[in-house]
């Protein structure tokens, strides 16, 4: 039995070593078409933050580990190019040091995981091709992006889009020492999020010199002295370098040229056992769809932990063990200063897309107890649904006690617990870490009374 | 109709305010035998950890605040001594600023509640009656040994006790720069704990130059020079303050007086909607029992968030609202020192004790994502049923990202999720909060292995 894979960073990797722990016989072939496998994406901006810290930290397993101790026949700098599902042969292109022209290679294969990932979206605008305009999704990125900081001397960043990336980023730019301007064409900032929670975050990063430039479209980009000109209508940012984080979109190209379906966002359309349309193919990772255990309709969410879990199932049903993955309830954190932010679940507007009467509430309150020095503001947007009662999903913005309290509302979605339900769950109390009434309950106590 | 309840710390006020905010027009009596109500007693160790801060900080709201502004006829310096279930009438004595003698009191009541909360236990050793000898319930109890502490310039404590108050009363004490040695009979420090956690914490304690005497029964406590020493065999200890802490007893003398149902650990017996034996009496707080949703049996487990919700139970229902308490999962969490210690749900040796065929795992994990600055290990130990596979408990012990993550296991006792299932929800993940597979996914993903 040859197990292909594509792709060699969270999915992909996490079903080869699987598959070669289930069955050390079988034979597994990655294909990988970066350098890199096995390294913490998402710690990158927080390793750019820091001039001193090498990108190499980062990386969890190098290739020659997983080759030798593994027995995975890793294959970087290869690309894929097409899948023959008739005939069960991919072919690519590999790219050889030293050598200019590409060498071309086919594997036939028995079971075939799609593990493409995601790429960041590139506005269709003059100039995004310009050397100063960068974008992060693989290792060599944030490499570039380090060196180029540093023997540029870099002073003024502009990124181009709001969302948890460049929020991630711009706080990585200001550590720097970085002016840092954010520039996106919607009106408003995290649109996503409740209201007042976003005004939170708003003001966190003003509080730290970011610079929020919304309602503004970008509409080329041109060379000045040795930087660039951001151009928008009515606004010009000049600025050493351009980063670009206006959302990701999932690498799904060569499925669908092969005819696989694709669901919700372009992305692989997979069953709960991550098979694709063919019966001998499976897509896992941030190039293919998940089931929302809330809603029950498929849905596009890129996070690592889906990645790898997807792949130990994908491995697991490779080897005959039949793995069902319930699907997700898109839980989420990331930290933009000295805030926390979190969510889980759905926010209002995605309730009443999904067909709830919901209702959302938001508190704020304390993250410890009366009296207990150094206590800060909690946050919290808790949406139910009227009908049912149902707990949808809660957003949640603080100075600490934000990103693991996420992990209650995330079980209790995949429980389908009510408000009331949750309402009443015996969660941890001591003066340092909380009030008595956890700020979830008393989220829930003051929605409850809306429902 | 007159609602009178008996004892005015957190059921008890919880129940009066919740009364008069269900129905203004009730007339609702608290009787309450210290001056002291509605504190945050258990932030008093961190306070006493403060010589620069003043106890009535604790302070959430003053008794004359209940009385003008919740219309609550609160009354303070109140002991409630006898219930007579017959004429539904209670009494009790009232001690006059300056009189000697206590005046007798007496209420009819409609509905009763009794609060009276639980009471440190106190071994009947000679010498107990000591000056020097401290114990801590009320706010007086706390700004007795803050005061004498200054006073006399303490400098060596002995705390007969081992237990989570203990702990948290040896780090006030070494926080204010005194000797502190904790004895107790018992061979096992943290007993209910997977050993591997408890040695963990055993080295933070000792770490932070606590002397920790396992091992030791303490016989008596004599007079030495200005302070005590305090006697075992083959060993006597000299203090300026001995602290005790060994855990605390329901206060449920009035209630077994009046012939109503005592339970466990001679909690009052009361059913979900806190109704005792007797139609027209409630009890809440630390002197109640509660169901475990996990055995469905009765526990008793005296803390602050099952107090409060139990109050605010009894007031619905005095009201007629009719509410049930699903029961607890006898979460908790405190702080020794720099680590967080959690637990929710049933040890191994409980889980036994409750019939189930319990496995259990320990995993050491990081607090962090690979190759982010900071990260710290967090040990958890979890206790699955190999019959049903479901999760029966956890604990764990870490310097960060402790106190709330045990939220999310409390949620999944709720549910009677299975290992399995919680192995599956979708928990959140950034490099600075967690590593992609959160510690409570590898936990249950290697329990998973064991059932």
């Amino acid at each position: 039995m040859r197990f292909v894979i594509i792709g060699g960073d969270a999915a992909g990797m996490s079903a080869a070593s699987r598959a070669k722990r289930n069955n050390p016989e079988m034979e597994v072939i990655v294909l990988e078409q970066t350098m890199d496998v096995s390294y913490s994406a998402c710690g990158m901006p927080y390793n750019i933050a820091d001039a001193e810290r090498e990108m190499d930290e980062l990386i969890v397993r190098k290739p020659e580990v997983f080759i030798k101790k593994n027995h995975i026949n890793l294959l970087t700098g290869h690309r894929v190019d097409n899948i023959d599902r008739k005939s069960k042969i991919i072919t690519g292109s590999k790219f050889l040091n030293n050598s200019e022209s590409p060498v071309k290679f086919s594997f036939e294969y028995d079971k075939l995981l799609i593990a493409t990932g995601a790429s960041p979206i590139l506005p269709d605008l003059p100039g995004i091709e310009l050397p100063q305009v960068m974008i992060l999704k693989s290792l060599d990125q944030g490499r570039l992006i380090k060196s180029y900081i540093s023997a540029n001397n870099v002073k003024q960043i502009v990124i181009i889009g709001m969302g948890y990336i460049a929020i991630e980023m711009s706080e990585a730019f200001r550590k720097r020492g970085i002016e840092t301007i954010l520039v996106k064409p919607g009106p408003e900032f995290l649109p996503w999020m409740a209201r007042d929670l976003a005004g939170v975050v708003k003001t966190e990063m003003e509080n730290n010199g970011v610079d929020l430039k919304t309602g503004y479209f970008v509409k080329n980009i041109v060379s000045k002295d040795k930087g660039v000109s951001v151009e928008c209508e009515k606004l010009s940012l000049n600025a050493d370098m351009v980063f670009v984080a206006m959302g990701v979109k999932p690498l799904s190209n060569i499925a669908k040229d092969a005819g696989l379906e694709l669901g919700i966002s372009d992305a692989i359309s997979v069953d709960k056992q991550l098979l694709t349309s063919d019966k001998d193919i499976y897509a896992a990772g941030d190039c293919a769809d998940a089931f929302d255990v809330i809603t029950k309709q498929k849905c596009w969410v890129p996070l690592a932990l889906r990645a790898n879990r997807a792949g130990w199932a994908v491995a697991d049903n490779v080897c005959g063990k039949s793995v069902s993955l319930e699907g997700i309830v898109a839980t989420s954190v990331f930290k933009a200063f000295s805030l926390e932010i979190a969510r889980s679940g759905l926010n209002l507007e995605q309730a009443i897309k999904a067909g709830f009467d919901p209702v959302e509430n938001t508190v704020k309150t304390r993250s410890r107890a009366h009296g207990h020095p150094g206590s800060t503001t909690i946050y919290i947007s808790m949406v139910g649904d009227r009908k049912t009662g149902r707990l949808l999903g809660a957003q949640m913005v603080g100075k600490e006690g934000v990103a693991h309290r996420i992990n209650a509302i995330a079980v209790a979605l995949h429980n389908h617990m009510s408000v009331k339900g949750f309402s009443g769950t015996d969660l941890a109390y001591a003066p340092p870490f909380s009030p008595v009434w956890d700020p979830l309950l008393t989220a829930a106590n003051q929605l409850l009374k809306k429902l």
